[in-house]
């Protein structure tokens, strides 16, 4: 499963742009995941009432049903609706998609959207994937948002909440991880090891990993490789391929599928 | 009454699972309670959709129906709804499960959320359990969450609100206790009395009492004798039985249905 | 009219039923009602749920729709909805029971659910009895919740707000009217004529004196003669009738029974 | 057109009885109004459903459906609902009163609470008075509540909004008027002319102009005077009138008649 | 396209009229509009119920659906509801309009909002012309409501949201662009280069070029050809136009047209 993300415009701004000015033109992300073969491409209400007809038929969509802009601080993370389950079907989506900020202060009024919304997802047998993010000032009190402890946690809660899939981050190891509650604070795992934890943890949910900013082709191809390994079913990449030139993208693109390839032989 | 309750994974996070690695596959619950016989199993939404299908008819369900990470501070203490009592009815759940924290400064809605809840139980003859839990900054300033006030209190609430059956913590006695309104800031009762004054206080909900941290076997059974001379219909155990391995689990659970027929034999 | 109110158990907890025992089961309140013949008895829907049946017929039920315990801080008072009018129909209630938190910074809150209770109830042709209790920070810098100001306020508002019958405590003259606005700081009622005040200011809302704590029999029955001469319509008395022994309060009831006719006397 | 209030007992409680006691009885506002041939009486709920009927098909009501205590802190002033449209129409209402507080940081909920009005008044036919209130502690900073600066924004607000009729206080010209924004910071207008320029900012919206406190006979005409050359449709004066005794109270609405026609006779 | 804004009266007070006193009639910016066949007249609920009639067929309505004072504090800006798209069909409007303040900590409550009207507005066929306004204690930070980073943000987040045109002002570069994130800390642009990027990320969604405080003529009209070659669709001018005495506004409007011409041709 190699899904496209286009949300970055709304999380981010247009300075993920940057990097590949092309990229600030919705049609870039379309027709790399039209050429490249995704399994679909995610984003909002706006970019898919204006640009997905055009692809309908050629790329699978998956309506990003929340959202927020990067300007106001995050200490009470919260992600409010920009679309529906009502607009997902109209549009012809396959799934929508969810941001849950796990450990935010404000997780009264995250857990009850997202109860609506899988409520509204079951009755039009829509599947439900789940950005578990974890975020906020807590978070960043016991590890950080990127700590094993805080991605295991959202890893559960993904599972706990009625996540069909779960798009999860690599933990990233750092000193930090004194401040998580025990025995994160004195684990020490590899990286590859770690994410089989957080796989684990998502249980019988689907896990998606997420790309994060750019990194150089050899790595983000170990990422790819040791994530199939623990278990992941699939890779959700946007910066690391949209903020590449066309034709490094889709020969990227083609690399990935080689590696899938070889993990859905066993399978056959 | 012998429930078991897996919703620590959204409560606690993972971290619950470290002492029996095994547990943090939630069929590991759903088999114990299988094998075990327990009255039912508790938990939320998610694992009852992902796993429960396969225990259908010989696992009783109870849907828990609203819970939260204990990432952020507790001060404001307040459970949003992760399900719903339509979900319960669909997936066949016995009874709802809803916890109500006593004494926070956000009990205004909480109470409107549970009577929404023993609304929509009540239109489908669903029982309603209450996990009646003092928390907040304003009972940690009148003795604290383990109380015999604070516990009191709490299961006079769960009635008044409507709990069909109550869940309630052993009050703890302690140098806090001062800090409590008169009279209970004098009290001198035993930990059984304490837990008798308890049951009286939640009058005609039946009271399952709360198994809280891991202690040794003795100590448990212990506290489920007394918790039944005190009035208590049952116990709801979770981190003591599958924090044990699986045949240690089971030994144990055979011990507490042993004490069951015990106390279930006067009535025959 | 003579109401005996159980709504305390929520309101203050067990802590008031240290001074009589038995009064801790509902059953006690229920008999007491029924026994002493009382207009009515007024509680939460989780007793009227739980032992109203068995008094169905013969005791008859107002039904209290919102509460909160005493816990966390007074300074922005709001009692959230614990039942509704359709619970009251459905349990055939004679009437609901709301208190107003008057002053207090979450009026706007609570004017907006007594409108929502209003209407309901005069859907259902079902009498509101109003508790008009002054509360919060703000009463508290202007004389205080005992006041004549604040009560003499608290009484208009239960009948602007369309109150057919409100709860009213008396007045407590004290230092602290010397921060009540003009002329209330300078006025020097006797307390006969500070209730007499708040009865006309109630309007054509019937008047029910509160009872408050607990005192000695003459000082009761004195009060309620002065009630009655002030205009009130009857009296809600809870602890001072369930805090004495069963017998006590009957005799007690019995007294106040006598009172009643002789105020019936003059409409024969 | 003449409008006489009676909603200060909720907006300032019983203390604006004092000066004349009799005012204190609903009735003496009922039969002044129905004596004294006014154009409407305006109140809330709660006097409207137990004191109209008997002034029923003589005295046109006004419902006033928003409302609050003056007990908390003006700094966020907010005025939660106290009946709906549907009641007016029930009732048999004339017309409905809103009032909006122009610049308060609550204006957010007030402006949905009044489109919300606004829309259910349209659909019954029902007009809508504003009492364009400025205030709240921002209006407090920009030269205050009786400023030039803000009861002219307010009557545009209330034409904005929609208001078919629009309550207007009179500016008082002061030294605060100096912290309000240019130009108004420099102007110097009589109160005519001042009261001019805010006939004209409210635009098609009918002016009623606010009584306020109770001044002089004198004083009083003079206003309505120069109400009427303004612009001004009527007058809603209550305490005014009211806190004066019956008799003086009907000879000054004689004399306002007297007035009315004069402004009302060239239009023959 | 050309359009006539007149929500000043809300947004900024009769404060903006005083320029050309003329102006404060609503009526003058409805003549300027239909003298000037202008694309439409955009404004609030109020205005549009007292004087659209007399203008119907002559000039088409833009329904502006949300807007407030500027008294309050703008650090947390939201704009409520002040119409709804139904009041836009009722009305015949041919538009609505509604502000977004891009950035606000507030954004959760704006999304929603823009979500309901983009929802409703969807059903009825009605285009959604987005204000889109960085705002708020957090743009102030990060260079300001007028730098190309806020400007640039928030022209992506209508796009995102589902803007089918959108209305932009002109970034204005300053010192405070160091205190913008990278790149735009660096970026050294010329203002029309600044408003192609803007429009840029626009992307499908149609710009309209706010016109702001008044200016010269001549400034005027550079900005004008300069946003058409940028590529925008049109200007939504209010102040410097109605603030002009009317013969001069309806001048300056046949220049507007004359280089709309200009621009159309290449189109036929």
């Amino acid at each position: 499963m190699l899904v496209l993300p286009i949300d970055q415009g709304l999380e981010h701004g247009p300075v993920d742009f940057f990097p590949n000015p092309e990229s600030q033109d919705p049609s870039y992300q379309f027709r790399l995941a039209r050429d490249g073969r995704f399994s679909a491409i995610a984003l909002h209400i706006g970019l898919a009432e204006r640009y997905f007809h055009e692809y309908a038929g050629e790329v699978p969509l998956i309506l990003k049903l929340n959202g927020k802009t990067s300007i106001p601080s995050d200490a009470q993370s919260f992600s409010p609706l920009t679309g529906s389950v009502e607009d997902a079907v109209r549009l012809g989506a396959e799934a929508v998609g969810y941001t849950v900020y796990v450990g935010s202060p404000a997780q009264d009024r995250d857990f009850e959207q997202i109860r609506q919304v899988r409520s509204d997802a079951e009755r039009f047998g829509m599947p439900v994937i789940v950005w578990a993010y974890p975020r906020g000032e807590a978070v960043a009190k016991k590890g950080g948002k990127e700590s094993l402890y805080a991605i295991d946690y959202a890893a559960r809660v993904a599972l706990e909440l009625g996540a069909d899939i779960v798009k999860l981050n690599y933990p990233v190891a750092s000193e930090k991880d004194k401040e998580s509650p025990p025995p994160y604070n004195t684990l020490s795992l590899t990286p590859d090891a770690a994410f089989r934890k957080v796989v684990l943890s998502a249980g019988r949910a689907l896990v998606l990993v997420s790309g994060g900013e750019k990194v150089g082709d050899a790595e983000l191809l170990t990422k790819v490789r040791s994530s199939m390994d623990a278990g992941a079913t699939g890779i959700i990449f946007g910066r690391n391929l949209w903020q590449r030139r066309y034709e490094e993208a889709l020969a990227l693109t083609r690399e990935l599928h080689a590696i899938f390839r070889e993990y859905a032989e066993p399978a056959a």
